[in-house]
Parts: structure tokens; sequence; C-alpha cells
């Protein structure tokens, strides 16, 4: 059973792991609005069910999937693959799914966030949104652990956790006025140590340049281990990301952790420009209300995108000279898991990557136990 | 992951077991079809509420609904129970859904059989029954159990298994026309033994008067023990069912079980005939295709039809002197447990009751295991 608690993780010593940690699984959600996705979602389903078999390498994958697709996504995925059905608007469950917390016992519980499609009627991207503002709810129930659901619009991509005590965020998303217009800056940094069990608050000005989630985080700047973490990058002072990521470098530079640590910086290139082709935003079916795909839009492309599963990391490939070398940066910083690069392109063309498809849940084990499971399955 | 295989339960040392042997849970089915449940469903639903908050007393409970229901039956249901969304075309989850199967090891597996919505486009209650078929895919894929998919039409109210070697069935409902007509007797006697990992298939000759299921044992004659059945009875011999329960208890008298015993019969006394109201078939919306549901039609209304769950028979009552016996039979019967009576009158206006909208889901523990559990759980 799933009670729903009205105590905050923090006052139950709940807290948010650091990705890298040991997962029971990772959920995902099967893309088809084909306002969105271009020729029917038919190629972002093939994107994503690369994404989903890369992850099952190293631990289990649930795909949540609405009632008309649940057929063609069980052909469409593999076997192994555990499909849910689960009625949703789109399929970013980084974003309107669950946060699962642990504490020092291993228990494991979920928070519920409020989700407005990034930005409600104000500024979202699509309308409706209530499917996906139920999933977060529906994805812990199934898994029967306990759930907070605080009155806080937050998604999961714009909060990045080092898992001991430190959070990093960015002003462009989470002081925006189309997400939590009421709150201050104290209250929603209060909200963030509250129900992600966090210590401090790291704040970055801005996201990646033309993100339209408005400065996620996780497209940006993410820990990739206690004290260090990645930045997207670029030496092109003419291009505006340059202006966005050296800031970043700079406030990076000051910053300490919950921990006390300077933060290390390792820099991830980005791919030269994505623009969307014309044959690109010809397949997509333009709908009043959904967030239009012109030919010609720069797209936020970003290595720093991927997921972090047990024994692997899945990160987007832009068919660019620049994937070789976010590979092998990303092999140096996690030496123990296999780096797989999976074509991001028809991801990125419906606004997110990797990392935005997917939701890990970690594993119901005690801290002792987690040792000995990370050198297992990494 | 939830492999589908090839081979047979029985080959591969996997039986049903009975349904007193100790349960992890139980899945239930949200009500909502107005063409067949009166007053939009919700008399109904309630009914379904109360037969869940019992069976919660004994085993965690997940009912199954629609999208379009979700946020209707978390308000209307226990905030204990589980809600999992699934689409359906009705409630019958015992028809629809998967029988569960358990080996020597205590592993669990699923049967997924063919459904036909009780016969098809000739016979058939309703059309169409494509969700309902996936209702048993479903379930079996979310408890990740693997799966087998015989080509074989089979509801499971149409089976009463022992848990030793013996099924009980009608000729009325398996040697009917309108589920396998291609199939001889022999055929589906071997498909028993080989799905439900069964010896002995007991056949009773027809079900009770007027079951719109056409014969299902589970309305008429159960295992509560083994060597022990229940049979529906009326001492009328004005009234149809006298025929048919005199019939059945000179055949049972016949009988010996997979083990070679001789079987005890306990007669359960039928309620006065419950016929629709004026009122209740006013409440129905009718649809052409749909079974009709017209004012002074007798329902077959039975007290047999109860669940057993781990430390509690839930059974239906029927407002009438009878169901107090029924009552106290059962309670001699099940001595261990706790008989609850729920209102069954709207479950049985939609053509079924308590057994019928249930599915047990047995333990994943082995036989020694189980001996534990069951002097815990009953």
């Amino acid at each position: 059973m799933s009670r729903r608690l009205t105590s905050t993780p923090r006052a139950d010593g709940f807290h948010m792991p650091a990705e890298w940690e040991p997962h029971v699984g990772c959920w995902m959600l099967w893309p088809e609005r084909s306002d969105n996705w271009r020729d029917g979602a038919k190629p972002a389903q093939h994107a994503f069910a690369a994404v989903a078999k890369a992850i099952t390498q190293g631990e289990p994958v649930s795909v949540c999937v609405s009632p008309g697709q649940y057929l063609v996504a069980r052909q469409m995925l593999d076997p192994a693959i555990r499909l849910v059905e689960m009625t949703n608007n789109d399929s970013w469950i980084r974003d309107c799914g669950p946060t699962f917390l642990i504490n020092e016992k291993g228990q494991v519980r979920g928070v519920d966030w409020k989700f407005n499609a990034w930005g409600g009627l104000d500024d979202g991207l699509y309308f409706p949104w209530d499917q996906d503002d139920l999933v977060g709810e529906k994805v812990i129930e199934l898994e029967r652990v306990d759930r907070y659901a605080p009155d806080f619009i937050l998604e999961g991509g714009s909060v990045d956790v080092d898992g001991e005590g430190a959070v990093l965020v960015t002003e462009e998303c989470l002081l925006n006025h189309d997400r939590n217009p009421d709150l201050t800056r104290g209250q929603i940094e209060a909200n963030l140590r509250d129900y992600l069990g966090c210590d401090t608050v790291l704040w970055l000005k801005a996201g990646v340049y033309r993100d339209e989630t408005k400065g996620h985080i996780d497209n940006f700047c993410r820990f990739v281990a206690p004290g260090e973490v990645v930045l997207t990058w670029t030496e092109d002072r003419n291009d505006p990301q340059y202006a966005i990521s050296a800031e970043a470098l700079a406030r990076l530079g000051q910053m300490r952790d919950a921990r006390g640590r300077k933060l290390v910086v390792h820099k991830l290139h980005q791919p030269a420009p994505v623009l969307i082709s014309a044959e690109e935003a010809a397949g997509v079916a333009p709908v009043e209300g959904t967030l239009p795909r012109m030919v010609g839009d720069r797209l936020a492309a970003s290595y720093v995108n991927f997921y972090i599963g047990n024994g692997v990391v899945v990160m987007p490939a832009f068919d660019d000279p620049m994937d070789a070398e976010a590979q092998a940066t990303l092999g140096d910083l996690f030496p123990t898991r296999q780096i797989i690069a999976v074509p991001g392109r028809e991801i990125l063309l419906g606004g997110g990557n990797i990392h935005c498809i997917t939701q890990q849940q970690p594993s119901a084990f005690t801290h002792k136990s987690h040792a000995g499971l990370q050198s297992a399955g990494s």
C-alpha cells in the first residue's frame, strides 16, 4: 500500500540519492503525439526503444505506454522490457514522474511533484497536462512505496543532486514566474531542502541556450561524483552558449558543496548547432497550443543529458565529431561503467534527450549493502 | 522481465494451486459501463469497493481501472487499495484475467488464456472484448512473471481446482460451440491438464439456471478442501435449479478425485429467486450488442460465488433468510477464516458475483513455507 504522507522527507530522514547509486530499475514513457514528434512519432519510438535496450544491460526497464499504443510498443520494444499501461500527455518522465528517495535503512519513498508542462497556461509547452501530472502518483502506487505530494511545481530535470547534501539548480528555471510565482527564492530553497533532503542549494544562472524547459540543469551541468560536475561547453565566443557556460564556470569556481568541498568542473564540449531540417519540420502535425517545430530552429543539443544506470552511462550522440570526445570524457569520469552512445537527434527534436526520458528508481538496500552492489553492478 | 514460454506448465512442473492456499494478493477490475451496470455503475462501484475492502483484511488488493475512472476510483476505494491503470471492456477479472501457477520451488508463472466475452461474435455478452483479452498479459507483465499463452479460450470461472490434481468443469461451458468449437472433448481435457497442471478432469453437466456465462463452475460447485465440494442447492422441485443440482449431486457421488478420494458434497441452499426490478432495469443504458437487462429476468444468484482470501472468505449476501445459513455453513467449512458477507445484488445485476470479480495471486514460496504462512494468515 502507498500512503500519502503529510510530513517531509527531510523530517523523516529521507533524501534523493545520486544517480550513480544502485538502481532497481528505470522508468520511461512511450512517445506518440504527432504534434510534437515527427512522422507519427515513429522515428522517436525507435530512438526510445534503443535507449531502453541500452539501459537494460544494467537494470530492468519499465516503459509506460498509453492504451492505444500498447500493442505497438510491445512489438517495437525488446522483450526484456516491462510494459505498463499509463495514459500520458507526452513522454518526459524525468519531469512529470516521481523522484524516489531513500533513508539510512534503505527504505524507499517517492515525491509526487506538481507538474504544469514547463509553464502552465501562460507559458507551457502543451495543454492539457492532467495525465502527465498523474504519472508520479501512478508509478509510486505501482511500486507500493509511500508518497509525499507537496504543493510545489517541480520537474525532475530541473534539479541535480550529489547524494551528499548538495543540489544544483538554475535561476532561469526555478525562479521562473511560470512555475511557482507565489514563492520566494527562500521558500523554494526550503522546499528543495525539505523534499530532496538536501542541505545546500547551488544556484547557476541559466541553462542551455534555447532550452525550451527554460533552464533545466540536467541538460547543462550535473554531478558525476561527489565534488565533481560536468558542464556543457564551447570554445566559440560567438556562440550564445559561450557566455552562459562561462558565467556558470565562474560561479562553480566560487561554490562549496554541503561537505565544504570545492567543485572540480569537467567540460563537455557541445556538438555543432543542431537545426531542425525542412523535412523534420514538415513531419510534425502542428496543433494550436503546442510548441511549434519550425525549420531552422536551433535545438538545445548537449552531451550532459546522459543517464547513469547500473554498469552503464547512456549518452546521446549527434553524428558529430565531438561525439567521440564526449564518450571518452565520460569514460574517464565513469571508469567502471560502459559508455553507450545512442543516437539522440530524434529525441532532441521533441525537446529533450536521454536523461529527460528516463527516471531511475534506487535500490531499497542499506548503505552497507550499497557498497557491495556497486562493485558487483558496475 | 516476463518471458512468453512455448512449453506447457505441466511439462515445466507448474500447477494452479487451490484458492485456499496463501496469496500475495488479489486483483480486481473497476466496473463502469452503463450498458451493463445501472445508474452509471455507481451502485456497482460501491459494491466492488466493499468487496475490495473486505479482502484487504487478509491480503493486498490491486484494483485495475480505466484511465477515465482513475480519479473516481481513488476517491471511492479504501486508501490501502492499490490502483493500477488498465483499460478494459468490463470488470470480470476472474474470467479475462490470468491464472497464476506455482511449482514445487514456489516459483510463480501465469497463464494468459484467450478471451471472447463468453461466446464471441455468435453468442458473446458484448463487443468488442479486445481490451479484456489484454488484461491477463498486462497483469502478468506487471508482476514480472513468465507467461504461457495457449491458443485456447478459457475463463477462470469455468474451472475449479483442488490443488491436488483435480479440476471441476461443466459440459455446458467447456463443450459449448461458442468457446473452442474446433477442439474435441479430449483435446479440451488435454489443455486443462497441460495448462492447469491437473491429472483428473471432473465433468458436471451444467451450471446454475440462467447463468449467462453458460455454465461456469464457480457459481455452481467448488472445492472447499481436498475431497470436499460445495454445491448450490434447492429443495424446491418446481425450481428449474432442482434438476440441475440433483443431476450434479448424482454425478459427484460417482466421482473419484486425482488421489482416488470420493467427494464429500456440502449443499449451499440458494436464495429465493432474484428478479430484476423495474427500477433496476430502467437504470441500464441499453446498447445493441450488449446483453439486455430486462425487468423480471431471473439472475443466477448463488452463495457458491465466494472468494477465499488469506484469513477470510468473502461471500455474497442477498438480503435473504438463507444468507445466515450459507454464512454458517461456510464458517463450518473454513473454521480458521472470518466469513464476511457483502451485499451481492448489485454485482449480480451485472451478471456475476464476488468470485467473478476477483483473481487471486498465490505466494511465491515453497510448500514448506506455505505451511507456516497458512497458519499465520488464516
